[in-house]
């Protein structure tokens, strides 16, 4: 089974879309099964990561920031200089398979995130500084 | 088929893993598959290395000490000043699902993971310092 | 099924083989499925990239130079001082599972790979200076 999420995103930054996938997979009805998500483009990452401090996803934009600047000297700069590192943090941020549990939900009140693991949560990762819409596809 | 390893960290550092991964497998009498691993963790890693040479994974270690140095001036230090570049480094270092093949032992005395790659082995990537018990997802 | 592809690289860039692995999956007649490439190797990575652009490849390899460099001050340096720069790369460069559709071809013309993503390539990215032969598997 697959679906295509889309994400909308307005600038640089980690948009949350755990809510998004956890329904889809329980509109499917499975039981236990891998889950595949994976986003159609490279220069907007997806990713899993702690949902319970707000504060770590501003820190992970801001490590990134610093790791792949925008004054870098790049060649490519026709679609802008938040293009290239762009690129660059795709390539570092990639997100991994994972088996869900019926019995294990993937999102729930208190913002466990089962089967990644507790507390964690999926994210859109957008590296570019205009809005985007991002396709994720998900497999399971 | 899926199997949850329990395996037990003393700090930063790389914990081979292998062994345990073969064992599994070998006990599921699969003869093709495709093995899809991971953590349930955003502060530690599972990475397939080479395990030639140990001063390899020594190397790594500083590498991503220095590439995500504990006075980066995070937000996020509740959890002390280990945390954040945990989760810096387990973003940045991701597993791969892969082939295996009952004619080409994960692991044997020559150290040789066949299936990953020769001379390549199995690891969790501890990225807090107290000890840890990580949960590692095998699914064939 | 699976199948092995050789890539081989003459030095440090990426080489594209969207082509190859194309061929490879129109050979099998699938409709849709979930494609799995990994590279046996931990000093050569597999990537999906932007295409269009030539400039990206060469900025990209840029980038990954000076972030590993080889005058680190690495203790593994029997194999030659780009070889731990080569286990970093690998490291925090791994490719995706992604879904097939053979309504959306990998390999077209004008360069689209669908699947992965519009504009998209799967390229080796090399990082050992000398030539060699690398060898991806691939799993639908």
């Amino acid at each position: 089974m697959h679906h295509t999420l889309e994400v909308r995103t307005r600038g640089k930054g980690l948009y949350p879309c755990t809510r998004e996938v956890a329904q889809w997979v329980a509109s499917t009805k499975t039981e236990t099964g891998l889950l595949t998500l994976f986003i159609q483009h490279t220069s907007a990452s997806l990713v899993i990561q702690e949902n319970a401090d707000p504060d770590v996803v501003l820190d992970l934009a801001d490590f990134f920031e610093r790791l792949a600047p925008e004054n870098f000297g790049y060649r490519h700069d026709t679609e802008g200089p938040d293009d290239m590192p762009a690129h660059v943090k795709t390539m570092v941020t990639r997100p991994h398979p994972f088996r869900i549990d019926a019995d294990e939900p993937l999102d729930s009140r208190d913002r466990r995130t089962y089967g990644a693991g507790t507390w964690q949560g999926i994210y859109v990762f957008e590296h570019r500084s205009g809005s985007q819409r991002r396709s994720v596809v998900l497999h399971l």
